[in-house]
């Protein structure tokens, strides 16, 4: 196929329906972003909230804001207007810490469900691919725990099959690859593990506002999932809980911190754990990055899942055409699926100079990023990525391959970096 | 003794050499503020740093600014501008995560040194009036554990020497007690719980920034704390945590994630402790309300905690004599020790209708707090508290007292909360 030209792309852009909401982000001038599946971009309404936050529900409110500011209950209602986005229900979510202490939590809780179940399912399977903290927090609990509890990784999706046996407690899979761009099918991956006698934690990170995810229609178990990539909640963020609710109320995951008792005001000195997923949340939460959450959520309750998915098909479908098509003279080998079923919202390329080229076009004002080993990076956020900027981005990639410009970038770069 | 005039207090501020420092907090109008030991009061510095970070460093830096905005490098660098404020040194604490969280952390590290040097030692020895969160902690761990670790709890601090012996892992107190203000002798207690083979951990929610804490000299193990009491750093800004050089090294602790990893951009599959306090490091944090951290610790940099223990203990001394002249006609018990070494920056008293009595002090304007029994409880913050205001609190609880406003507001009020 013959890829598009650069005015065919500013009609797809005047076409677009999701156009309008672009206008509720700051993007700099001169940048290219497609870097929001590692920092989503500001949603114009943040700088008002966080002023809010600051000067008025802390400064004037001071101690009151707790309850008339509803900080209290912030991490519940954002988990509610993140819910629809992953196909959770009402008063299944909570926003909180980080994904890596969510993380913890779930699988804690996983492994004790299945303790009681059948104590002879100690191993957790996973990618190697997975993106690390993942691996590291399951080391980290396995090692506490102390009870022959391991870890279980397998080379390539294909592997998980032969993987889960009568040992595994627990399928623990990232949905979208952060580093290939690979989504998985959560459905058909759910109804192995549970055939074989395991549940299911899924890492979210990079589906949730990227992709259409169904947690309770794949009968997932539980998940997690950070709020400042595709959601645009602002660095660091907090991120999401989802537990099934048939298995939300089994066990007191192990970080049981006030926030998540009973009766946090009344001073107990037993852990009694409310019921719902509220038991989830442990300690107090940073409210001013918390509450900057909402204003990314709100724009994506502007629009559907399905019309996001939709503009993310045609800008990953675009990128790669156009790379092929104009950098095909270059060493550059997709590293995404083809297939839309196994695609995300981003696009990798392996390339021998990966970081140079990466670090060449930073330089120019296009944004991707540069993974080990060899791979750039190009997340596309349909909320504001236009079609036009797929065109330009591509056009500067073809012009630093073809002029090698990256060759004199990697010098500097690498002495920045060493 | 004869308590103070209103015009002597007057005075006193005009000779305090703090006094300037007031007018780096915002402070609403026609509030007398004592709840600094709950939510600290706003630092003016802290809007402006907030949209800094929002517009600039997130909305024009975007991605870039976990370099250029020094964000990576922000949990070690307040950590090190608040180590000198409860006597810790350079590079030996770091902010992050929630109190909760980071006792987890400090508490299996602890547990897994002590299974190391003695498996037979598998109790955690804590007070029943310690915040409960750190119960929670403490019991979600032994739960996890499930090796036969439990929690002993003692009564009063009397009785610590008692329950400290051969079986005990580690005693876990926190050093300025939330409800009664009554302060612990670190060193002391450290020397006993060491005497016996048992590690300390301290918890410094109600020392940090109000009292002086000499953790190296008082050869404590290990301490947590929060930054959004007296250290001001905004709701629910991130906690802190300090490990004694020594044992620094000797455990990662189970919330491996990948900051705390020593190549974190490297993706290696196996988790690999970095060298030093950052292996307590998790995931990523929420940068905008971690950034207005600075903005407290800045102002405890233009002064020093021997001078504000001088002004807190004025301010507490104060107010107990007033209210022990003005009020004497009235059921109040003080619950705060009298003895300057054994309290903290706060005074609370015992009053049978304490909940009733701390609402009708809201509605006019004086913001304490009530906890649960019958304890109404002020918190004195010497950066920001004049003693005017202490005069002026006083004469709103005695006209409260003496009218009987409280039983009013009590209907009031209860009715709101049931």
């Amino acid at each position: 196929m013959t890829a598009l030209t650069r005015e065919q792309c500013q009609l797809l852009d005047q076409q677009d329906p999701l156009r309008a909401l672009r206008e509720q982000f700051a993007l700099p001038d001169g940048v290219i972003y497609l870097d929001g599946n590692s920092l989503g971009a500001r949603p114009r309404a943040s700088t008002a909230r966080a002023a809010e936050v600051v000067s008025e529900e802390w400064g004037t409110g001071l101690i009151r804001s707790w309850n008339t500011a509803g900080w209290f209950e912030l991490p519940q209602r954002l988990g509610n207007k993140l819910a629809p986005l992953v196909g959770a229900g009402e008063n299944e979510v909570v926003v909180t810490d980080t994904t890596s202490i969510n993380l913890f939590k779930v699988l804690a809780a996983a492994l004790r469900v299945q303790a009681m179940r059948d104590p002879s399912r100690k191993v957790i399977v996973s990618e190697a691919s997975n993106f690390p903290t993942d691996l590291y927090i399951a080391q980290g609990l396995a090692d506490l725990l102390q009870q022959g509890y391991s870890l279980r990784l397998v080379n390539s999706p294909a592997e998980i099959d032969a993987a889960v046996g009568a040992d595994t407690a627990v399928l623990m899979l990232t949905h979208v690859n952060y580093k290939s761009g690979e989504m998985l099918d959560m459905a058909a991956l759910t109804e192995l593990a549970h055939a074989r006698g395991a549940l299911t934690v899924w890492d979210l990170c990079h589906s949730a506002g990227a992709v259409p995810v169904a947690l309770n229609a794949s009968n997932a178990d539980y998940a997690i999932g950070c709020t400042y990539k595709y959601l645009n909640g602002g660095p660091g963020s907090p991120a999401f809980v989802w537990v099934a609710p048939a298995l939300r109320d089994a066990f007191w995951q192990p970080l049981s911190g006030w926030w998540g008792h009973a009766a946090p005001f009344a001073m107990e000195p037993q852990y009694r754990p409310v019921d719902g997923v509220r038991r989830f949340l442990c300690g107090t939460q940073p409210i001013t990055s918390m509450a900057m959450v909402e204003c990314g959520l709100d724009i994506f309750a502007q629009t559907d899942m399905a019309a996001l998915r939709t503009k993310s098909l045609q800008l990953t479908d675009l990128f790669i055409a156009l790379v092929e098509e104009r950098c095909r003279h270059h060493p550059l080998t997709l590293v995404t699926p083809r297939e839309h079923a196994r695609r995300g919202s981003q696009v990798s390329f392996e390339h021998p100079e990966g970081y140079a080229v990466m670090q060449a076009l930073i330089e120019r004002g296009v944004i991707g990023d540069y993974r080990e080993p060899r791979i750039i990076r190009f997340g596309f956020t349909p909320l504001y990525t236009s079609f036009t900027e797929v065109w330009d981005a591509v056009e500067t990639l073809r012009d630093v391959l073809d002029t090698e410009t990256y060759r004199a970038e990697r010098f500097h770069a690498r002495g920045a970096v060493t």
